[in-house]
């Protein structure tokens, strides 16, 4: 089984899909897909209009804040804390859904973080045949350095849990363990980031702690289905871990 | 000043670009051009047909190995033992003369690597004004590890040397001088890397050696121009090292 990673988002995925967006997007839904069924779109106007349809809760950030009218924003520390009610959740941030577009045509398209490592990297290995490509979503087009650290720590895991399926790590794989080694430990390749560096400045110092937390979730999201909504697509999720009461379907039909 | 990494070659560079792939093309082009006018093509038929026409020496590989009729391979610690009297050389490899053409249009383009770190990061910062950007070739339109590692070593003595010129390290700095410091030296990222393997497979270990010499060459080749061969693109360097015999000129007109 071939093994990879992609710094920033590529094309031509076929099999299994590790979508990786540290800062937040990726380590707040598994957060929220915990409790909520969840919707994610790269669109104010989508998350909005389809949050009015189906009484949506609006969760997500625009330059690091929650736009006007949403009740949360995307800090994976608020919305730890969030009482979400029996209500679904469309989570709207600037890099991680827009990076949705590229591999959504992949089989199984999941989203990890350092939050949902075990989980995360235990379904690619259930769910993949052929290939598993850990793909990092960027900041505005560039690399970063988060998610590259953090696609680096889960393709140890990979590796180590893989043994025996002949997993073939290609060079960017190892690119990325490299940089993972070369930090202390996640929070300080958080703080080097320049998405780190914005929350901080905005005083969100607590989001960093929690993005660097391992495992603390077995919630992994999956991509159920995309639909347009005013000309942009929004993507419904369900869960696929182990831990998931009975896999927790995907939201109601909304198209 | 801004200063820049882009770990594959981008676009809209305006200013100066110092172009590197360390194993083998912008380690053999300083090492060529101490000596000899230099031409650099991506295209076997327009380094046949530019060779023909004026009697140069023909260096390069494809796949690791000199194509056939070629005087040279690309191999640095070969080049810096050849006799090449007094004829002109026209060096092609896979993934650094491919990258020229997107770099081509900036205002000063030179070619980096290790082997002449310290005379190109001075040439650098005396020609630019706004920015350096220093771009990594990649392998096969895919990140190579030599180069990032190149990257962050250059960038390191940009920011050290361009004290007092307010250089502005971005994100990708900072990522190629964290993957800088987590190899013991260049030679140990060199064997890490895809390109290092293969040479190593080839039997050409000495290469890896050379390629990691830091500072044995003064020479700095710039672009001078650019004409097309039947239909490719062929770039004539000059040297605009200190240690430049009255800085070499690019080799006579040819288009």
């Amino acid at each position: 089984m071939r093994l990879k990673v992609d710094l920033l988002p590529g094309q031509d995925y076929a099999d299994v899909v590790i979508l990786v967006d540290v800062l937040r997007a990726t380590t707040a839904a598994p957060i929220l897909l915990e409790r909520a069924g969840l919707y994610v779109t790269p669109s104010l106007r989508a998350a909005r209009a389809v949050a009015a349809q189906h009484d949506l809760l609006l969760a997500g950030e625009r330059d690091g804040l929650p736009p006007e009218g949403f009740n949360y924003s995307a800090s994976p520390d608020d919305l730890r804390r969030a009482r979400l009610g029996d209500r679904d959740v469309v989570l709207t941030t600037e890099n991680g859904p827009r990076a949705l577009a590229h591999v959504a045509s992949a089989k199984h398209v999941l989203l990890g973080s350092f939050y949902n490592a075990r989980a995360v990297t235990d379904a690619a290995l259930r769910l993949a045949t052929d290939e598993i490509a850990i793909v990092c979503s960027g900041m505005r087009g560039e690399e970063a350095i988060e998610d590259i650290v953090c696609a680096g720590f889960l393709a140890r895991r990979v590796v180590k849990q893989g043994e025996g399926r002949g997993v073939e790590p290609r060079e960017r794989v190892r690119l990325a363990q490299t940089l993972l080694r070369a930090f202390a430990d996640p929070q300080e390749a958080l703080a080097q980031s320049e998405s780190g560096q914005l929350l901080m400045r905005l005083g969100l110092h607590e989001d960093l702690a929690v993005a660097s937390l391992i495992s603390h979730s077995d919630a992994v999201p999956r991509l159920a289905r995309a639909f347009d909504v005013e000309g942009h697509p929004v993507y419904a999720f369900e869960d696929v871990g182990r831990g998931a009461p009975s896999s927790r379907a995907a939201p109601q039909e909304t198209a």
